[in-house]
């Protein structure tokens, strides 16, 4: 029977700020290295070993999963990174405070932004330097893969392919997965494995740095769903 | 034209005293760690950006390689870890001191367990807690392929396969490449490269944490070669 650890990020210099992050590769603050430290300290307390590790392609995610492996003295253990597990493309909101956008299209509207399922923030100009067409990191992505904007739905769309076709493949054959990725490309993998309706998922909150486990059966059906967290096991309820 | 940079990994706590390290899994030393850090700068400032990147299962190479890639901003960049770009294993003589095993053999062979191309040290035994089939990290490598001694020579015929199977094409499709590794595993590769004798591979030394540049002509020819330091490029003279 194998296992997944969903892992979100620690806390990044801009989660302390009120402002967009989506693809801006920002780090993690201090506070976030010691959330990543105290996640990996917990994993291999908790005796988890794991077979391979997935992250995205920003520094958060991929530091977060470097401290915690080394954390739990597995820095060998094979890191898989694939853009498809990237935040949600916040279009032009990228960098900008919330503030801004409320006072130039009302706070009603930066809310459905935010929380509508299909909603997409204005996109970025094609000539915006912010677009990803302009960063080495996806040189190698065709271009018409990569986002100017995102809907929730949309990161539902790019990463449960990533799911099906590198994640899934590896539980079946019984190796046991840790995925270190984001509030929204997590929020698509558990809308998948919990069944959230499009309704419900956006308001399903991941907590920074706590890994929320799924143990899987035979038929490969959740068997156990639970975030690890210091004092014990405690029951996802979203 | 690519080009491929052999990083030998910083100092370890190892490298400090005068023991045999191998494959006992010693981490960077402060020192080693300020290497690796200077290494990524001076590769950031030379414009060396690399398509992917190789590593051995040991955690001094693995945190060069980290460190290095943060301070080329690169952590995004693939890393493959390749247990064949190990240290060679000095078999029974790891973990103990140089002084302990010339009081048991004498100083002339210990200079040739270290030294010869092709003397083997005293292999470990199958039931020594030190053999690597005892390690997770090696649970995947079939058995048999797994060293309790190594001469420099068995060094190289591991290494090398993992040259030919998995570097060299990469170089040929024309993607740079990093190595991230050790003294005697990138002697071997050294010795393809330039050509080294079976006697003079011995005594040819890296330095830790110096960028070792090989840029390839169209040919795959090897057109230069030389070390990247602070200040400059630096002829390689062996």
């Amino acid at each position: 029977m194998a296992y997944v650890v969903l892992l979100r990020h620690g806390e990044s210099h801009w989660n302390q700020d009120n402002r967009f992050t989506g693809w801006t590769d920002v780090d993690l603050s201090d506070n976030g290295r010691e959330q990543a430290r105290m996640a990996g300290r917990l994993l291999h307390g908790g005796g988890f070993t794991f077979d391979l590790t997935y992250t995205s392609y920003l520094k958060r995610a991929i530091r977060t999963l470097w401290i915690a492996l080394d954390h739990m003295d597995r820095m060998w253990l094979p890191v898989v990174k694939d853009w498809r597990l990237n935040e949600r493309h916040y279009g032009a909101l990228q960098g900008e405070g919330k503030r801004k956008f409320e006072e130039l299209y009302g706070s009603e509207q930066v809310h459905q932004w935010r929380r509508a399922f299909d909603v997409r923030p204005p996109r970025l100009e094609s000539d915006d330097p912010r677009h990803p067409r302009f960063e080495p990191k996806y040189h190698h992505v065709e271009g018409s893969l990569l986002p100017n904007t995102e809907s929730l739905a949309d990161t539902v769309n790019r990463v449960l392919p990533c799911w099906r076709e590198q994640i899934m493949p590896r539980l079946r054959a019984g190796e046991d997965v840790l995925v270190a990725a984001h509030g929204n490309s997590l929020r698509a993998l558990v809308k998948y494995l919990d069944g959230v309706s499009d309704e419900a998922v956006s308001n399903l909150n991941i907590p920074l740095a706590v890994p929320r486990v799924y143990e899987f059966g035979q038929g490969q059906e959740v068997r156990r769903r639970y975030y690890l967290r210091e004092g014990g096991e405690e029951a996802i309820e979203d």
